[in-house]
């Protein structure tokens, strides 16, 4: 099941994405029992026990209908927000977690032995369709990540692997946009990826039930067409289980919480001489079994 | 003024704290108007426009009124919770920003030559008083760190230095306690610096009014009574104004933000034997202007 964050005439509501249309949850769930409990916040919906089965149920009602083809709304009328568009706290990114990124980033040497995080600011995140800002009046070095991110579903703590997927709500796809010369210049990362705009994340989230196995699925990033990144997430050097194990030593994760999983190689400072972003250019990445982002970089104003 | 957020009797509510007692902000309001404009969320209140004036108005009416001694709540009788106790971001940290300390965690190759950020995620923040957990399931290296932190009270992006000071809503204590074993291991500081209860803050915050100059404060940490670090925030490598502009180069702040502001020599990890934190140790941090953070290390449950 994919679900979104769509706007439509000015109105944000939490949409189910199917291939007749847009399920408006609230829509649905008041023409059955007069009741509207779905705000326009994913989190909170996420938080609500039993939330993917009373959606279910829904949509299964939906499906029962004879005017059926009344309650979907076609995709082409609405805009796609994040599916999280403010998340209550920065991202997790895991860096390096590809082998063949971490030598293109430097050497060998760069290939990490333990999980290495660092964090995206709420307010670097955008939809799908979004502009990124170019930022050239702080940056020269613009670079893109396409990531498999990876949203939790329920609190927990000292999560072990072999329970940490039953965590997960779902995923999406997040590009990780990150100023190099910044990222440098700091030494911790955190400045390099927390430029506005540079979490496009989409276009919605399919349910964990619909991706069994997150760790073995193809992921391609193209810029203006041309393929830069081509992998798969078999080639994870830390799984997503052990990611989830690790972050949850000692530290509470909730629901709602994103971790994107780091990036294959491909950037733009991978090439020799590197290709950096610049302002018209397109992203778009593909994640196996959940779809494409697209995004362009726009200057800023 | 200082101002806090304050539980008594299963109620939270927003606090002025004055030698009299502590004046409930909304209690105060609705005497006089009868309305309650002040939940319990101080991010809500801080971005509020002429909340600062509309609080000082209140507490001189108070002060005119014959039976003010019965508007005042006795200190000893709430519990301060953190000023902010679910920040709506992770916090920003400073690492690095005195050269002793710099030193002290490895050598002079260590002070760094631009600002240096790693964030704590929103689930570390504890008040006054609550208890550190000692964790001794992930880490045999629990240290303390005495900050002064500031709380920003605008919306600004591309702050310049000579303005940066009108951005900051107030200043706080914040104990940035690090699993020295950890940060090391996973090499970015974010894991080492985000175990739950790894951000003590508090008790309240000071309005930017009462401190001219974040500069130039004395700074001081004991543990189990001794003195540990010793300084004064003119010794920092990157004063506040410097931070605030470099934070937001490209990345908006926002109100209820936290920047802490990096800690003085003088850590656990500085001695030789290393002396880090177990159960039952006690950690007072006093930053002159503000007041005494206090917080106990105890057995994880």
């Amino acid at each position: 099941m994919k679900i979104a964050t769509v706007a439509l005439d000015d109105k944000v509501f939490i949409g189910i994405v199917e291939e007749m249309g847009i399920l408006a949850l609230n829509d649905v769930e008041e023409k059955r029992t007069g009741r509207r409990s779905y705000g326009e916040d994913l989190v909170t919906c996420i938080e609500q026990e039993g939330f993917l089965e009373k959606v279910k149920d829904l949509i299964h009602w939906v499906e029962e209908q004879n005017d059926k083809a009344n309650f979907y709304i076609p995709m082409e009328k609405v805009t796609f927000l994040a599916p999280i568009p403010r998340p209550r706290k920065n991202i997790f990114c895991i860096g390096k977690n590809y082998v063949e990124h971490a030598i293109e980033m430097g050497s060998k040497e760069d290939i990490p032995e333990h999980v290495m995080v660092f964090t995206k600011a709420p307010t670097t995140v955008i939809g799908h369709m979004d502009g990124i800002l170019e930022h050239n009046e702080v940056t020269e070095q613009l670079d893109y990540e396409g990531e498999l991110a990876v949203v939790i579903g329920k609190r927990g703590k000292g999560i072990e692997q072999e329970e940490a997927l039953d965590y997960i709500f779902g995923y999406t796809i997040l590009n990780d946009i990150t100023a190099r010369d910044l990222q440098k210049k700091h030494k911790q990362f955190f400045i390099g990826k927390s430029l506005d705009t540079s979490a496009p994340t989409g276009p919605w989230i399919v349910t964990s039930d619909s991706i069994p196995n997150p760790n073995e699925l193809n992921i391609t990033t193209k810029v203006n067409g041309e393929i830069r990144q081509q992998s798969n997430t078999k080639h994870f050097i830390f799984p997503v289980e052990e990611v989830i194990s690790v972050l949850s030593k000692g530290m509470t994760l909730e629901p709602g919480d994103i971790i994107a999983t780091g990036t294959p190689a491909g950037v733009g400072k991978g090439f020799n001489p590197p290709r950096f972003l610049k302002g018209g250019d397109s992203i778009e990445i593909a994640v196996e079994g959940i779809g494409t982002l697209f995004n362009k970089v726009i200057k800023d104003v």
